[in-house]
């Protein structure tokens, strides 16, 4: 019986598609799903592709050339410590498991932690890009250690999405979770995209009242330039897009109540422990809070009135322009607060996170791929260890050029009553990060008053107390 | 020998400040401490009081009238542990252990379980008021088994703080950890209301170039209206003091980098977790970070230019009220925040809390006492279950006739390059709440277009997933 050089575990969709994307550059498959179904269903489907279905995990594992190496696409949290737990008797020193799943990093810390002790590999690698890319070429953040990780590289590096300029999206993220906490900030960047976006079609819609038709054109044509997108593609097909029952534009019937799968949360609540600020992506996850509370806000809606709101009488042509800058600024200064926050996890963590690779990996197969990577990437080939993006001159020059827009359109939103959490928290971010004086000196002074926490002085180093009464 | 009604392990200044205050009332107190310095130390400053200094656990133990009430003022996490463990094999079943220091509710739940096991009962309790508050009546939160807060509930009544209307400032707020969690919600609020007035200080100062005496001058007549408080009234004085060494106003030698404990990071952490928006307090939390970048803030200050900002033109007077409005409806927005988190911890923990109950507690002995707590406490004996603050009459009419106020205030700053993330925050979280329609429905739309996650119609129930191709 021949043995393959690879097997997946978990045929639930972005399993298989990963399977079918191994297969397709011409490397049989191992497969093995926890329910049988899912892998005859699988086989008979693709009964010419050499994907070899096994039915319990002794043949499975038994089916594999050593170094194994194991894929692993199951659910994070419980069902993936179950299927460690299950693999772990069967597996040799040196093999290779990899966890595919949307694990919290601080669970793929312990379990490298775990295996390592066992003379087993682990490495945890975000995967994103959803069903098409798992089936095409994802955008792949590996984690773990270094020289495991070389023993998977080539595959990973033929499955993966290719870059315009043809560099694969799979890069040695750093040991142990470091894979799995640049796809966390990853998905907390997208909640930013995403809510960036939204605000701007509230702006568009109840501002200048544009109807679906000409969202859909403003959008398109923002894609040919500098927020040329993934986000603002799919925007722009959106507002195309009608409803197949009622013959309305389908974003009309779509209920505004947001959900979540929790990794905006992961990402606001880690950057609460490193010390990164990350205001505008946490806007984002309460904003998607917020709309979830559909009943109260319609129930508010009846008795908590707006602004007297006039009819917007400037040029129509320009104001689309500005909240254009206002994205494209905010959308800036996103990527500057996520970076910052994966140099703060980096330093915390250990990790020596290489920032011009992580943008580079980004600009395919992922939900972010965006052409504005390619100036974050150049940003951190000329200073690798760049405070914050905004110091960077492209970005400076952005900030300069397109911060009265960004301005503007607040300033626009807040007359109007449209609610803008993430262009606000864009630019209070903004004018906080550049202010040589914040009035943090009067909440230093107030806790020390109340609880003589102390002080630093701004003439000499030091911890001082007053006595304030 | 005389024994003992209760005891205080941990000596350092909380503890002795309120075995102090226990004294006070009458009661003989037993104190330990784990180095025999501080007890010494402490009964040789007060030799005439009724405090019974004990050396061992063994003998503080034995010092105690049974069922023992002990209150353990130690360092959360850790060494509160380690005091647990040494003391339960000394303890007897019914005796209490109250635990009074800055401890994460879950540990609270977690130690009330463990406790109830052997037959122990252990009260978790927020004490607010700093080193005065614990001498003269602080604010007390207690949590856990209802029969033994009972016994212990005489001794708290008469040593904490009382309302003006002569209510003690102490309430049971309901099983296991609902009173450290009052407690962090507290101090998130704390942190809200400091960044809250930081912010008026910031746009006082650099819009209409308010002196530190005007500004103090604003601050005390603020105090005589409905922003009395504790906060604005230690504000008030700061802006007074100066400096003994160079005879500058301390307020501008102070370092503008402020520091943090936690609890408010917890307090976001925890929003995040149990799905309540609290925007506004997350970003008081992020400015003290952004704070803390001195070094990078004054790089940046170098590079990163702001707006033209022309001189302020308007009425000084009218500007300087539509602050104080501004500040206020904040301040409003901020508490629905935090009281609508605390019923959606009740509802996720199963604390049945009292949401009046809290706000009257809140009224005298604590860092956040102010008179608008009266307000919040009618609201409540109103309508118990009320979804948000903001639906209570009194404050919308405060949203009414102040929300003009604030756009002006966020307006007047965003223009002038003055960082105001709260403030910003509170009418984008206003006007998200009262918007019948928020921009979800697109949200909705892309995560099902490039991840199938379904969505919700307007006009039926259920889940939908469009082919969006």
């Amino acid at each position: 019986m021949s043995k393959q050089p690879i097997g997946v575990v978990g045929l639930a969709v972005m399993g298989r598609n990963l399977a079918l994307n191994i297969e397709s550059r011409g490397h049989a498959v191992s497969v093995f799903n926890r329910t049988r179904e899912k892998t005859d269903e699988l086989i008979a489907e693709y009964p010419e592709r050499k994907l070899v279905p096994t039915y319990t995990l002794e043949e499975f594992v038994a089916s594999l050339e050593k170094p194994r190496r194991i894929l692993m696409m199951v659910k994070a949290g419980e069902p993936t410590d179950a299927t460690i737990a299950a693999l772990k008797p069967l597996l040799d020193q040196g093999d290779i498991l990899i966890d595919g799943g949307n694990t919290h990093f601080t669970d793929t810390i312990r379990r490298n932690q775990e295996l390592a002790k066992a003379g087993l590999h682990f490495i945890g690698t975000g995967v994103s890009g959803g069903e098409e890319g798992a089936l095409k070429g994802p955008s792949i953040m590996p984690g773990g250690p270094r020289d495991a990780y070389d023993l998977v590289a080539p595959i990973l590096t033929e499955i993966a999405a290719k870059a315009p300029d043809g560099e694969p999206c799979v890069a040695y993220m750093g040991p142990d979770g470091a894979g799995h906490y640049v796809k966390m900030v990853h998905n907390g960047i997208e909640y930013g995209d995403m809510q960036l976006i939204a605000e701007s079609y509230a702006v568009l819609k109840q501002v200048l009242g544009l109807s679906n038709e000409e969202l859909g054109q403003v959008y398109t044509e923002w894609n040919q330039g500098e927020l040329d997108s993934y986000l603002i593609e799919i925007t722009s097909k959106i507002f195309g897009k009608k409803d197949d029952e009622t013959g309305q534009y389908l974003v009309d019937v779509i209920l505004d109540r947001a959900a979540q799968k929790g990794t905006g949360k992961w990402t606001s609540q880690n950057a609460l422990d490193v010390g990164a600020p990350l205001p505008l992506i946490t806007e984002a996850v309460f904003a998607r809070v917020l709309s979830s509370l559909k009943t109260q806000r319609v129930a508010a809606s009846k008795v908590l009135a707006g602004p007297d709101v006039k009819p917007f009488s400037g040029d129509r042509k320009a104001f689309i322009e500005a909240v254009r800058r206002a994205l494209y600024f905010s959308k800036v200064i996103s990527y500057a607060q996520g970076f910052a926050q994966l140099r703060a996890a980096s330093d915390e963590y250990k990790w020596d996170l290489q920032y011009g690779t992580i943008a580079k990996i980004f600009r395919a197969g992922c939900i972010i791929r965006a052409r504005f990577l390619q100036k974050i990437m150049d940003a951190y080939a000329k200073a690798p260890q760049l405070d914050n993006l905004l110091l960077d001159p492209y970005f400076r020059d952005i900030a300069a050029n397109y911060q009265a827009a960004l301005r503007e359109v607040v300033i626009q939103a807040v007359n109007s009553g449209v609610p803008v959490p993430a262009f606000s928290s864009a630019i209070a971010y903004f004018d906080g990060y550049r202010s040589e004086r914040v009035p943090a000196n009067l909440v230093q002074a107030q806790r020390d008053f109340f609880g003589a926490h102390t002080f630093e002085r701004v003439d000499k180093p030091g911890s001082f107390h007053a006595d304030w009464s």
